[in-house]
């Protein structure tokens, strides 16, 4: 998508040097800067300090990590214990060792000198997929928006999103703002309301920062605002990420999410989840019991970075140590509460039923 | 109650000279300094820039701010101006009219140099019952908590609560806090969770400030989190407090108060809300129709402040001002998601007729 009118991929590699490159998402909004990533260490710190986040791109940074660890030693053990290195960065997001899974089985049987190269090119079709699956999202999402609309009689369709679900959380498009792109560039009129995300603050930074540069209207929000805007009428749907889905539709996705559900449903409000079908974890149908929260360090909540009054980057401790912290990082949202999921392969009700009906659907295509 | 060790109410005359005095809340849990007001303007001051909050110390700090009007100017122009300045600080609290007609009320026919005593020793009044007030809605919900404990073998009970409704709120005791404190004081293991309650923080600046001064076990979380723990298991009981009572039972409150209310509801946690008297506006049922919400200014999103590496205080900025915000600081609970109201007359149901039955009670006592 856009930033300054230029267009970027949240990762990518360089046309001259062949240089693999991110966005350093822990600076945004305040710093737009560009990183190399040059070893399997550099691309598990990204993941792990989340210079680089979101489902999608998780997957995408740790396929491009184990082609720069096959780089450097091609052999099995090198193989195996990059991927372990790269599973242990962040818990909850499935895509992650479906791209590992992805790109091991990709090389395994290849000899080692064709391994980092065989490496590299599932990377780039994981993320070029990743595109086109993202696309595919918008187009699906742009229906239900388009039909919000007609009955609207030209005032703006009023989205409420959570986190940051955009092209800053893929490779490109993003899966919940995916559609609200295709809206603005299809010239319907849409206004988003936008969770600033706490702890993290990935709303205020990353979403807002995104729609700012695409020219999207929108209003930003603290996490407590967004029960009252729905009870008020003020909001016509939600759309939010997922970070694992289960086979049976629950979804797990940032803190916070459930809540938002809870206010869609007890206000009428069609509450929609936007995953690409890799973050579906088939093996699991009981999203409370079986997915793992991942606890992230206290420092999350009790200190901020933001601009200080000379434009210098600066952090602030908003209480004492004195006083414990508790920092889960995901929630579940019961499938109950899931209006419909939209993928790559179309609207899908949040049920078992369903969800097989999808995966047999994908898998023929 | 306490501040390292020393006993401290929210506002108090100078025992040597006389002198109105308040804690700088905005300044809590940085730095704890003492104010001197001097006259109306800055009382005015204090309770718009939030140096006093919470409902029942608005309406102490309103009282006296009109006994300081009274001292310069004893005239009915005077109070009459005094009183709509005061009045038009903050819009959703009750309990600054409900303090500012009662003193009126007592000085009107007061002869003008007579005005100023008489509208300070009705302050002191106001301030004194709410001490009352406090320590009687504290004893009422300390049986909830040993009913609590009754089942839990000796674990502690949990207790979640949103903002500050601790002593800082009102002169002393607090209205949520005040049973947490009575039971801890009892030797009942309690541990809160507290929720920051962005975007002013008051739950992580105020609440586990009082809680880490009196000893009280306790965790904080981002806003985000509380629906997740209720959901998991980890929470006995929601307590809040309630800046305007509907005579219906609907309760207006922080910002993200009614998030929290879905979510007790949804995973069967008892939902209390715990509040003077004073606080209960019969004049309206419908809170969501008839409760004004103040809309505060971008500034307490768009900025935080908090101590520096150097122990300083400095405010950052999270996101450039081409995002707009929306600040809604209250939201509404229907009656319908309150378990019980706890009152300085005991527990009532949020329901119209129990209210009614309540408020034959508090007026033949």
């Amino acid at each position: 998508m856009q930033v300054a009118g230029e267009h970027y991929r949240s990762i990518w590699l360089d046309d001259a040097t062949g240089d693999l490159r991110i966005i350093d998402q822990t600076l945004l909004p305040h710093r737009f800067e560009i990183r190399t990533i040059v070893d399997l260490d550099s691309a598990a710190e990204a993941i792990r300090t989340m210079r680089v986040r979101g489902a999608p791109l998780i997957g995408a940074m740790a396929a491009h990590g184990l082609a720069l660890a096959l780089e450097q030693d091609p052999s099995d053990e090198s193989m195996t214990r990059a991927a372990r290195e790269l599973l242990a960065t962040r818990p909850t997001a499935i895509n992650l060792s479906w791209a590992v899974d992805r790109v091991v089985e990709a090389v395994t049987r290849l000899s080692p000198r064709e391994r980092a190269e065989g490496a590299r090119v599932e990377a780039r079709a994981i993320c070029d997929e990743d595109v086109e699956s993202c696309s595919a999202i918008g187009d699906h999402g742009l229906v239900i928006l388009e039909e919000i609309a007609s009955s609207k009689s030209g005032a703006p369709v009023q989205i409420l999103t959570h986190c940051n679900a955009g092209w800053l959380a893929t490779v490109d498009w993003g899966t919940a703002l995916a559609p609200i792109y295709k809206a603005h560039a299809a010239g319907l009129p849409v206004h988003v309301w936008v969770g600033e995300t706490r702890p993290r603050n990935q709303g205020a930074g990353l979403t807002a920062f995104e729609l700012r540069e695409y020219g999207v209207p929108h209003t930003v929000i603290v996490d407590n605002a967004a029960g009252h805007l729905m009870q008020r009428g003020l909001v016509d749907c939600v759309m939010v990420g997922s970070d694992r889905t289960t086979a049976a539709g629950d979804v797990c996705n940032k803190i916070g999410t459930y809540p938002k559900a809870l206010a869609a449903q007890a206000n009428g409000v069609p509450f929609y989840v936007a995953l690409p079908v890799s973050s579906i974890d088939w093996s699991i149908e009981d999203g409370l019991a079986e997915i793992p929260i991942e606890e992230r360090e206290p420092r999350e909540v009790r200190e901020l970075t933001g601009l200080d009054d000379s434009g210098e980057l600066a952090t602030v401790s908003l209480f004492p140590e004195s006083s414990p912290v508790a920092n889960p990082a995901f929630d579940v949202t019961p499938a109950r509460y899931v209006t419909a999921l939209l993928t790559e392969h179309g609207r899908c009700e949040a049920d078992r039923g369903s969800l097989a009906e999808l995966r047999t659907r994908a898998a023929s295509t």
